[in-house]
């Protein structure tokens, strides 16, 4: 078998101390945090189409990456993709990877010839599976990249293109199953609108749900038993995705009676994008009970686009893990690095690197939410700021005994109120002592 | 009874060749317009705030307004502001008007002295609605300028001041009934949250939620038959508002049940600062079942603050009046203007021109979308586009008798598919050529 | 000849009143305003570029735009468009064009063959220039597509790298001075940085410079007496392009001892961008004797990145065409249309009603723009608010023969100011009238 | 004299062990760091307009603050807050302060007796600085909130606006210089404009540089040594300011010569509203020799407006003092907290442990990028980027001894380049291990 970074041993962890940029720093993947091994909280995940089948090229340039399959081709080119990947995941110890049908097998010129290279590629993928045990934790298909889709799948006012991502869902939906996937993912590719002028949201949206609907029904039909995960993004392609953020998703879902089907896939620069931090939409999903899985990357918050960058900022990757814990883990989600090496950051080794460097960022942040929770500095004060709830006239608040004229009357008499300070500032500053090194 | 528009005499309707500001150009509030005066139409209301109490005041500077009443304090300087406002609308012929109670009467020094100044203040309200015929779109309450509210109030982490404001809530919902109200807003002025650091969103949004449910309970006991509407804003003042936007508001109504006792308040300015644009937000009201009434103003595209601006853009007023058309209305909802005179139009006339340009823009926004409806030309270009649906495969879609097995043996058949232009640009132009002149 | 658009006939004026598609309803070529030619105003200039080479890609989906010359490759391809832009031009009666060297001819596999096959493609298009009277606006390089360009060209970190670009610029501008073109533009593609963490930015910033120095010197060598023109961008591709905005690049060149040979080159949707009007880059570039040429677009107000619409918005055209009447017109420069059809306007005849849309909103704003002038509505408003400067006090300021104790002698007995307001909402009113049908 | 902080001892170090949120853990002011000690890296100033006369409303709500001396008024107000000050900058061992005339005294009725408060306070200030050893960092005028400055002050369309504002500079330069300050600073507060439609920029731009010219030239006169600086800020109060960012602000100083008599003093809010980060704008200012002092504080990346948070953000922290400290120190300048604290955190002590949790940021900071540069991990790896600028060719683009011929004849035998990687990601990593605890 070729190998694809042969110049690059297995990653092993070399401690806080170590400046080898091809080693981990804080990941190691068995040591135990909060009665778990690190590997099982972060269930890192490799995404296929960033990792094997991005090029660097943008809207103004030519492809970059040095990649040792850039001179083959359709069926080849896909063959060496799958070797390329797991030697990439079995070098940094990843244990579960993610994928649409389009990053794996090509196209073809009919769909018949596309579902064919499909279960060509997806017969060797399992062959690899077994050598090396790593698993599948989500698939999906890419419903938007072909001229087909240029108005959207199941919101396209072509109902034979609604047809076709049908099929193409199905698909994937089997192979999903059949690599023991996990979970399977529905991103809106360009499942939204260009201009109000010429949309019929009504209508698109209603067949969003018929097509969820769909997908759900065959899901239980086929025996799939993995979570169903919508990944909310507010807009690119289109102008406006109707999954906005996670909030426009839970109204969706429980307007068409799907809010037990579906659970959420959060992705941090689409956050960004919606105008939210990635904690926002993390703890919404939590505390509404549909936080399914994680899509690890960052976006610059001076740009307006998704840049899909490796996590290296420990805030968020702190905050993050801190949602994690509360929801008492993410499995059977992951945290999948949807994120791809900079246009500039062209060699091989540079997608080690930053694999390394995301890997890192959320082992830190792991250790540093664990012991913030440990040590309850955030959650008593909150406890403590909201315990008027739990006495008098706020426990009957929240039981729901008491009404409009009752408060009324208990204001009268209760028109002098003592506040507490809401002490941002402390809390923010507790934060970057535990980053600092207080969780070591 | 003092006059403090002395030198404005009543604004008459002089055409769209008049070059007097102090006229209407294209308001005609008798004028028949698809079978209905513009008047019943546009449904203007005065927003007391700005128009009454607002002064030019902003984060970097003191009161600019030149105001009749600006010596007068206490309960003098509301009398005075309510011949102000009679006499304000009686010129303009404005004949609805909306508030907060605190807009109409002073503080006082407890929450009973609160609630005498209020009766005060609404019998001579009322007094002059009866003389004038000027009615009530809207009531609401203050509950976000107090520093009791400085955390929330019905997010309140303390539940004194959740009962302090279902006090006032309870109240205002009293004057809004006995002035014949057609609706009571609820916009969450405080209610969301600075930091996720300190924040239990969980009880949070759940004691929101009993809030709105004790305050629909109320509303029914007492008698109130006008719509309780939710208006959407998604930051300002607090760095995230729960209500952030339309289609939030409705997860979050769903999630509770509620959605069957609340509609929306859609605001121009809250929907851009969202993400979206104006009529994005109209249509997802519309298409849910969900559209109340409408704040009419308009933001600064590059400016991340509410700037509360009278309506100018003519695009932004024929969208949204396409979307009232299409809606059969927007009673019992009205539009009022939530917007200020910019801070250099300190002159009392300004107030009179600023009303009279945004009566104008949205009275030739319906002239023009009242053209393009009765024409068509949108709406047809919109049905031929979707009009795969109504046969064949699309049909069984829409009807729900297939599924993703049928779609996809449909699709091997299918997979070269014929798409048509979505014709952005050339739709653009055509509204651009209605509002030139095609309308008059 | 192969005909590329043979179903398109050439297109007429056919006035305001017609429904026709592919015919002119404001823009007549002929027709005098201001005692000029239509046609001498606005100077309008295809896009090669978008045009002929945009194939309706984005960074998550494949061509879709049908041309006749899609099958082709290399030198046939380069040679078809060459027919197509001609046919183009000429059936819309525009009379410039615009490019980049790699938009008129293929790569090749070495700087050499880059050469030769522009020399081919060049004089091909010198003969079409012959036959058709069409000119060249200006011509440019494309130096941030290949991935040699992927640090930048003339801030590259590799000086072999800026050698290239300077290879690049030298020939492009041989070949725009050759087809007698009357301005030459510096687009900063990848000038600009990713993060600073790898950046020198004093050293980026002066090789800039120098890189712009000789190619001035250069194009006085051999006897270009077009403009050199610089065009701003704020970001994209890099997070931060070094011509940020207008001001932004006055600055630059005035450290450099530039500012005398530049001129800018002004895109409405970088200038959005930026976080600035269309209007606001225009007037800055104008008061500074910098506004040189204009790329007429349009970006959306709610994305982040360049979105290149064909401009549609009346108020933009209005006010842009406002600037340059101002400017005495924008000769030698002209409104190059750097706009592509939305990816789902994918049909030939949307190319033709995108250039239709575009050049009659900068008609009809050219006759709303001279109308206002010649009315003198603003002019007059803003002379009259300014006049203080032109007596006492305010003529010393202005002359420059005051100091700031006799100001503080004058404020002293003259602190009591009577202002006057600054009528913003009657402003934006008037302009509203004149485009509702004032200027016909 | 009356304690205002009575419950409050003097602030000491108790190292980053310590979780007492009176204690500095990373601030030891005597620590020596790169051969100074910290304090006098950091220079840390009060800055009086937040932290005295700083209330807590914001738009939408009243006064939040608890302090001692909320009851006074007028003078007696003034001279309680002088107390207040310097009883808050002695516990917390600040050295030096900043403020606004209108800050320490108040309006007046007349200028006249404006003027005669300043000069009461002033000498008040004298005693208590002569009396503590604190120092005055700057001070500057508010030319803003009054409402004859509602269309700016140097730009007011009102020759007698202009005037006045003459005078209080004039006064408040005086005061600074009787104060020993170090620094006088023009913030642009309404020097920017609403609307186009009513604004003459060239005379706004031109006026504006002549007021500071004639600043300059009074400072001369008085023999004020100080920097007088000038601070950008692109939007708020006003649409747009003048001084938008650093380019801007040097494109403006080059245009009229001023540029030797100015520098800048940056804010980090500012700089990201702008759309840069902070460290950009300290790097640009930098590398064009004009860096003279910082107002220390942080945005909320997803609002729009002027937050003016405590800096909590270790990045940012690191990464400013990264810059100070090749800019070999920022003396005479410092570091100026323009931050207020939150409106909920409303106590006397959330003052104290809001310029703790600042100050120890940015000590931590300091920390961060001495260690960053002592290794020299990032200065290395750019100095090998560029370091082909050093030989051969690039030697000779640098020294300005080639040309575009030259150039052209290199690349065609150079036209094979091997580029290096940007590290990116690698970058990022090693500026968190060093944030993480490496530099301890």
């Amino acid at each position: 078998m070729k190998m694809y970074f042969q110049e690059i041993n297995k990653i092993s962890y070399e401690g806080a101390e170590s400046n080898n940029p091809l080693a981990f720093k804080y990941y190691d993947a068995e040591r135990m945090v909060a009665g778990k091994k690190m590997k099982e909280h972060l269930r890192f995940a490799l995404s296929y189409w960033h990792t094997l089948t991005g090029n660097g090229t943008d809207p103004f340039g030519q492809p970059t990456m040095e990649r040792g399959y850039n001179e083959l081709k359709g069926m080849a080119l896909s063959r060496a993709r799958v070797d390329a990947a797991f030697e990439f995941m079995t070098k940094l110890g990843i244990e579960y990877f993610c994928f649409h049908d389009l990053d794996i097998a090509p196209e073809g010129d009919s769909l018949q010839e596309k579902l064919e290279n499909l279960d060509v590629i997806v017969a060797l993928i399992k062959e690899k599976m077994k050598e090396t045990g790593i698993k599948c934790l989500w698939g999906t298909t890419n419903a938007f990249g072909h001229p087909r889709f240029m108005h959207g799948a199941a919101t396209s006012p072509n109902a034979d293109v609604f047809a076709f991502a049908a099929a193409q869902v199905k698909k994937a939906m089997e192979i999903t199953l059949s690599l023991g996937g996990e979970n399977y993912v529905f991103w809106g590719g360009r499942e939204g609108y260009e201009t109000l002028l010429n949309t019929d949201i009504a209508l698109e949206n209603d067949n969003l749900a018929r097509f969820l609907g769909m997908a759900r029904d065959y899901a239980k039909k086929i025996g799939f038993k993995g979570q169903l995960l919508i990944e909310p993004k507010p807009k690119e392609p289109t102008k406006h995705q109707y999954d906005f953020d996670t909030m426009t998703v839970l109204g969706f879902l429980r307007k068409y009676n799907l809010s037990q089907d579906f659970k959420l896939n959060i992705e941090a620069n689409h956050a960004t994008l919606a105008g939210h931090t990635f904690q926002h939409e993390l703890a919404l999903a939590r505390v509404n009970g549909m936080l399914g899985s994680i899509d690890a990357n960052q976006g610059d918050m001076l740009l307006g686009w998704d840049t899909d960058q490796f996590p290296t900022n420990i805030y968020d990757a702190t905050l993050c893990m801190y949602e994690v814990l509360k929801n008492g883990g993410i499995a059977p989600g992951g945290l999948n690095f949807d994120a791809k090496v900079r246009r500039g950051s062209f060699k091989p080794d540079d997608l080690f690197i930053s694999y390394i460097v995301g890997m890192d960022t959320f082992a830190k942040g792991l250790l540093v939410a664990d012991r913030l929770l440990t040590d309850g500095v955030l959650e008593d004060f909150v406890a403590g700021r909201y315990s008027s709830y739990m006495v008098g006239i706020g426990k009957k608040i929240v039981e729901g005994t008491t009404d409009l004229e009752e408060l009324a009357e208990y204001a009268l008499k209760h028109d002098t109120i003592e506040l507490q300070s809401g002490r941002q500032e402390m809390l923010e500053d507790i934060v970057n002592r535990y980053i600092y090194g207080k969780c070591e």
